[in-house]
């Protein structure tokens, strides 16, 4: 029976990048060092890292204002990062659409001054915060460009007269976006780059000069804005794994291609969704994400026996994040159509059953 | 040609953990993800964590006095993130013996009041440095147990009447040591412990009531404390393979077995050092590391020209680090007797040509 995996994250990786990964560890003949052994200063390594920045730039569109940083630790590490670097002596603001949005604002708390300037929390994040007024010394506005757990998205960026800073962790390079107009992008790599173990941040250099001098150098985002962000040693393998996913993205045909492709899978599932009074989400279409998808049974006692049933049925990864319950089916760009069919399918029969 | 890899981190991995870091990632042909496509928080790969965590606990042979953290970042992060944690109110000791012993001074200066009570750098760390009075608001004495690019080693860790805290990156299981002892012991696993990307913190749980309830959840130890250190999403097949390097040395015989292979190998090196004016090494007997082996010719202009043919004889990553200059053999517990011999008898006919 085949498999299909609709983890959140760490999230599934198509099959050729798979193969990949394990034909560049699988031992040869001469006892060539994998790329996992080598020194991460030597050619074979800044050959991959300089093809990793290059690409990330090109399916970005960034140009020379913006530096790339490959940094350690996740999203949960720039939550304090990203404040210690540049709102130093200014106020971060917040637009909180879901639990990373208030994690994120949690974080900051603890070392910066910050405001709340929106919040959907009222309607149980099922709906993007009205936006009010911006702090006069604003540093930022920060906003998550995909929630995860709620499965709200940001169809675009919001418009405003401040830098932009984005949690993009979880619909990173699913579709064309305007990132040169983001002044910092921040994403983990597990998601739509591969493995974990790389974080990205792409950063305008303009704004590098507000970090004070008194960061350590590893949380210092300057020490890694140059030598292909080499400042220590690189998780390694999570770097060779994003560079797989790039050129795995320019073979599908692009970012236009695979945001296509995601645009329907996720319209498949939102439709067998609505068609029944069985299933609900409950999220406002607007905003509803692309990549991740929770839902609920009508009764809400049917959830484990799903996730049960399901895995039997070769459907893995399909129960909803602890903090919200429920279900939840990620379609990350290795995601397949028909992985997406053979679920809605499930769903059906399962209603058949128990509806 | 056979290939020898003395790269001093990344390391080379043994030939069977690569085995099965190659195995695991394979496609399988029902479709089942890889452990690097599952939640952390799924069954499957808590069970990979509890054994981690218990094999680290047996090996290092601590107690519950101890928490095991299995952080992001590099020994990098925790030159920073230590003092942050456990010097916020105290001041931070340090013996300097070497190149990250510096390394780790400076980033704590950054969040901590900080006091050198040793150095050996007028020696140029060819010797470990004498022993100063400590302050008398000593949070911890911080030493390096083995420096890698000085090639310089603690036998024993210092006998003080305060906190020990150790940066073990790279001798990390390379033999029975007392950890027990020791307040804090912090390692990369890109040594001894397999790839990049997971960095071990052994913290005296007492030593926790310290830490500031001001520090963002990431860079605080208690966050990780808990819950089999899944925090946030660890660099997941750098967990993997640190548990097949654990059991790796178990079905080596465990430390002792390891120690005396270690020894053996770098006694070999050492030996065809000393014998021949041809080539030096510095560091005064009693405290040459066991792993990382710096040397020179006595011609400084034939290091080039024996790293180019070493390597066409297949002797990689012999390049010493940048900071130094020289050559440098790395000896950690995947590398082979045959391999140190392989390289000695090109030591010797180098010398034959150019002596």
């Amino acid at each position: 029976m085949p498999m299909h995996n609709f983890s959140a994250g760490p999230a599934m990786l198509p099959l050729g990048v798979r193969e990949r990964l394990s034909e560049a560890l699988a031992p040869s003949a001469d006892g060539a060092p994998s790329i996992a052994e080598v020194s991460h200063r030597g050619p074979r390594f800044m050959a991959l890292a300089e093809e990793l920045h290059q690409r990330l730039r090109e399916l970005t569109g960034i140009g020379e204002e913006h530096a790339v940083l490959l940094l350690h630790g996740g999203a949960n590490c720039q939550f304090a990062q990203l404040p210690m670097n540049l709102a130093a002596d200014r106020t971060a603001a917040f637009l909180i659409s879901g639990h990373w949005g208030k994690k994120a604002l949690a974080e900051a708390e603890c070392v910066a001054r910050t405001q709340v300037v929106g919040s959907s929390e009222e309607s149980d994040f099922t709906d993007l915060p009205e936006m009010g007024h911006l702090p006069a010394d604003c540093a930022y506005l920060h906003y998550t460009g995909n929630e995860t757990i709620h499965g709200l998205q940001y169809e675009h960026p919001p418009r405003v007269a401040v830098p932009l800073a984005a949690d993009m962790s979880s619909e990173f390079l699913s579709r064309p976006y305007p990132y040169r107009d983001i002044a910092v992008t921040y994403a983990g790599a597990q998601k739509n780059l591969g493995i974990a173990g790389l974080t990205v941040v792409l950063v305008r250099r303009d704004l590098l000069e507000r970090v004070p001098d008194s960061l350590p150098r590893f949380l210092d985002y300057r020490s890694w804005a140059k030598d292909l962000s080499l400042y220590n040693t690189p998780a390694s393998l999570a770097w060779f794994t994003a560079l797989e996913m790039l050129r795995w993205i320019e073979r599908q045909g692009g970012l236009e291609t695979i945001a296509a492709r995601n645009r329907e899978k996720s319209g498949v599932l939102y439709r067998a969704i609505d068609e029944s009074d069985f299933w609900r989400n409950p999220v406002a279409d607007h905003c509803r994400s692309v990549m991740n998808v929770p839902f609920w049974p009508a009764d809400e006692s049917l959830v484990m026996p799903f996730v049960e049933q399901a895995e039997a049925a070769g459907l893995q990864g399909l129960k909803g994040h602890r903090a919200l319950g429920g279900l939840r089916a990620s379609l990350y760009n290795a995601q397949t159509l028909e992985a997406v069919e053979t679920l809605v399918e499930f769903m059906r029969e399962f209603e058949r059953r128990f509806g």
